[in-house]
């Protein structure tokens, strides 16, 4: 079906919008008013830009307060859409969306509002202009969707019709199983909406919150699917007022506005992109670094033994039971030093990971770094974190570890601290792509995101997010820092897996890990809150191990200092555990505060 | 009253949150227990710390889920009060705050709350320990203050009493008025807290929204009064949940939170600060800026004369009508070029209006900045602009005027473009800082706050808010960019007041004013919107003047181009027009960004 979006949910002037409409690949715009008043451009001059981007002007948009008025105010809207109407033929649209009153002027009168309606839908016929009739959640009479088809049926008229907008009619809690019923050429247009689930007043969640399908928590899909089932077939379009939209690069905007309307029109059965491939787990995780002086001591004290060296580039592999990490000077680093850049994914088809991933407009990047390196399938995630599709050491496959020359034996048990794999990788996202990124992970990697949580730093508000493979071999977590301010969320991390926190925490401090130090007054708390028993109590306050428990386990966890931007936990799972300590994430971000 | 303030309410580690509540004059805080569990000192360093700022422990809080439960969890509940009551021991607190359960296992039995409850209290007595049951407005069983009151009524313990807290009686709609009824020596505590009106759950609009009283809609100074009405002698305590406080600096808010509770106190009856001088007019508006050139030109061809320059510095004087602007090439100036750094205000009583800004922590500026310059009395506002206190011209008083040598005599009538005299200015305030800014003028200056509102700028919503003198004679827009990324709102203006827009208009384009360009688009719409007739269509149309009208009168306006950080705005008020023309906003916004 064809793709569109309404000019309000991208950021900067009209021609931004539209520019960044096409290179997203939409095929057409709702033209919101406002941006058209605001542009110098000429609605003629519109109509051409369009033109040569390829942009369909599939609605103006919105027209409101018409209806089921006394005389004289009809006489006024009617007057007040005829000029809309003229610069509906110099724009070229040939729909207008005309929203359910608000107004005071307007009545509790369906007879009344469709006979009014009929009047406006006659004047614009002569224009060759259709009007789509929508349901505002918070229309003063007519707020559902049902009801706004009560008045199109009867008005009767072959240029009326209604528009349909998944937040008007999800957000109110109204059963979408009558869409089934209206024919499906009175359903003039199609607006798709999504909202994260808030208790609040509807105008100002619409007004603030909405996102993109997939981001948020409205069944868009389900909707979708009821009105192409009832045989709507014009365009999927997008209509988004989101605060932080608004403030964004709208050409990002405009592709993840692109990515989710494809895992919808997946989702509904309309379209077939290739199936995702779960990654299976993490192949490695790269840190970009000046040198590697501090993060080879930090490693080794970790028990961690530098086993390659590539054979092309200066990068290190350091390995540990099944964890790797890489170590790379060659490429960018930033300002604060060291930094998570790349991930490797275990996937069983990378080529087919990369197909996936490309069909919702993730940046492929170059399969060849060299003329020697092994090719590597990797893609771009919306925070540039490189993501590398790994076959590691399957004979079906060339293995990324040919580039690597040995360096020295993996540690032997007796050197080794026990860690045996990454369990989970946190990465930081910009302030602005949250959401962006939670769906990038969903739709592209086939991850599950978890529920949306804040951790209370000491300098704001966190938001963080898992995204985890069904079978928890891998995690991500996002997290978002409060603003980009000058507490800008200085941390990632990489977090290994033991399966004996004790023995662990005992070795790194013979080998001289830098642990961060853990508060007594979070020890004292922890004994209040459970009763471990105090030999427990004691060894977890004298090795600096954090403890959590949910209904399916126990949680044990510490963590390195910090070197650049990249700090490491080590963690123990017991019993089926699924969190990530979140209860304890303040102690820790104030203990990396003091110890800066 | 002594005045307090939780540790949740400010930034930082709990070192620096005790730093900053003693510098801004607090007597007490409230520890917020997670402070301390996340601080590197013991109870016994922050007890000493605090005695050293020379502030009381006025509150540990919260212990929670504690009352109306079954035998076993009772029995781990109370083991867990016993570790608290220790801490609370070695910290020097000897009041806890507990708050009503929403804890699954609390059944609704008041009788079972209020013999647990006795139970708990019993034993904190055993430790010079009190106990403040406090309703949660989202208590499961337990969440009015009338309720929680009962319960301790019933207990009848004299180690437990009432913690009232204004957020959790007032967001719930509830009467205050019992408050009276409740023996001022059960009442333990009273948390104050303001929040902006907001339909949303009440649970997300307290951990997120909260603000200082007399910055949101809540008549907390009203339920102080009965609090102090029934005998209530402990503190006035701040608990503030807000966002936007953990990201900014500590000292700010806790000078901003003083500057609330000392407002409060008066307002209450139980201060008098030095009685707010209401400003009468704009004496002038003081332009920093690099060089003068461009200012000038502009200023010329606005219909303003050079009448004056300072005999000590590098000021000069511009004028036209009763309107003044002062352009400073000796002070700072920033990067951006010109900008709005300094306001004269005219008040019958300059001293007064200082002693004002003084009792209310505004920082006060030294009287003379050399030798031979006439006194002024000057403080800084909030976001650093120079507030003038100013008698312009009066016999009884010095005037700044005094300070320069005529340059030239103001414009003819010939000359002048018919402005008469400073609208309004519109200051940019920092992002983290929109409620101080409001609660500032409001307290300081007297001035009435406006409806906040938000205004669609191409790349964020803007939010807006005027503060305005009840005679209309000085009105401050305080606008508020959407963050503090690359999109910072670069815009201040001096708006000007004409009698006569088009003859002003006209001259200006005679003048040769450089004007901001208003899309023709714009007055196709306002053609649709109101039928002002051809002519005055026509003549909006080709002077680029924007039409906004009130139910009390109408609002013509227009814009010149940005010099700098600063434009000037031309309007002519007809009939007692209130507004701003925010609903022309987003016209002059895109144009801005157009020009650039």
């Amino acid at each position: 079906m064809r793709k569109s979006i309404a000019t309000v949910s991208l950021s900067g002037s009209l021609a931004e919008k539209l520019a960044a409409a096409a290179a997203a690949g939409f095929d057409g715009v709702e033209i919101f008013e406002n941006d058209l008043l605001a542009s110098p451009m000429s609605p003629e001059e519109v109509r051409l830009r369009a033109a040569d981007l390829g942009l369909a002007m599939e609605i103006y948009q919105p027209f409101r307060d018409f209806e089921a008025v006394p005389a004289d105010v009809l006489a006024r809207n009617l007057r007040r859409a005829e000029h809309k109407f003229r610069v509906m033929e110099r724009l070229g649209a040939n729909q207008l969306l005309v929203c359910s009153s608000v107004s005071e002027d307007t009545v509790s009168d369906d007879a009344l509002a469709a006979e009014q309606l009929h009047q406006l839908a006659d004047r614009a016929s002569a224009y060759g202009i259709r009007v789509a009739y929508e349901a505002l959640a918070w229309g003063r009479h007519v707020n559902t969707y049902d009801h706004s088809w009560r008045i199109v049926e009867q008005a009767d008229h072959p240029a009326l019709g209604v528009c349909l907008d998944s937040f008007h009619i999800l957000s109110r809690g109204s059963d979408p199983s009558g869409i089934q019923e209206i024919p499906g050429e009175k359903i003039f247009f199609l607006q798709l909406a999504d909202a994260p689930l808030m208790a609040m007043d509807v105008l100002q969640w619409s007004r603030h919150y909405r996102c993109f399908p997939g981001q948020g928590g409205l069944d868009v899909a389900g909707l979708a699917r009821r009105a192409v089932g009832a045989g709507y077939d014009g365009p999927l379009s997008l209509e988004i007022f989101n605060d932080v939209f608004r403030q964004s690069d709208a050409h990002r905007t405009a592709v993840d506005a692109m990515r989710s309307l494809i895992t919808l029109e997946e989702a509904v059965g309309l379209a077939r992109p290739p199936a995702p491939v779960v990654p299976a787990g993490f192949a490695f995780a790269e840190l970009a670094t000046p040198e590697t002086d501090r993060l080879s001591g930090l490693l080794g004290s970790l028990g961690f033994a530098r086993t390659g060296r590539h054979t092309g580039k200066p990068v290190e592999l350091w390995e540990q039971g099944h964890a790797r990490i890489l170590l790379n000077t060659g490429g960018r680093t930033r300002r604060e030093g060291p930094a998570l850049a790349a991930v490797g994914l275990e996937t069983p088809a990378p080529a087919d990971s990369v197909k996936r991933a490309e069909s919702l407009l993730a940046p492929v990047l170059p399969r060849r770094r060299a003329d020697n390196d092994a090719p590597l399938d990797a893609v771009a995630a919306p925070d540039g974190t490189e993501l590398f599709f790994c076959r590691t050491g399957h004979p079906d496959h060339p293995s990324w570890t040919a580039d690597f020359a040995p360096a020295a034996a993996p540690p032997e048990p007796a050197a080794s601290a026990g860690i045996t794999r990454i369990d989970h990788l946190a990465l930081t996202q910009p302030w602005h792509h949250f959401d962006e990124a939670s769906l990038f992970y969903r739709s592209v990697l086939g991850l599950q995101p978890d529920e949306s949580l804040e951790l209370a730093d000491p300098y704001g508000l966190i938001r963080s997010r898992a995204v985890t493979a069904p079978d928890g071999a891998v995690r991500i977590a996002l997290n978002v820092a409060p603003g980009p301010g000058e507490h800008d969320l200085p941390w990632q991390h990489v977090t290994l897996a033991t399966g004996d926190i004790v023995a662990t925490a005992r070795r790194l401090r013979d080998l001289g890990a830098p642990l961060l130090p853990i508060p007594g007054n979070y020890y004292d708390d922890l004994e209040a809150r459970y009763d471990l028993g105090p030999q427990t109590h004691r060894t977890l306050r004298s090795l600096g191990i954090l403890y959590d428990r949910d209904e399916h386990g126990e949680f044990f966890h510490l963590y390195t200092v910090t070197v650049g931007r990249v700090f490491f936990e080590i963690v123990q799972r017991t019993g089926g555990y699924r969190g990530y300590g979140a209860q304890n994430a303040f102690i820790r971000m104030a203990a990396q505060h003091a110890h800066r």
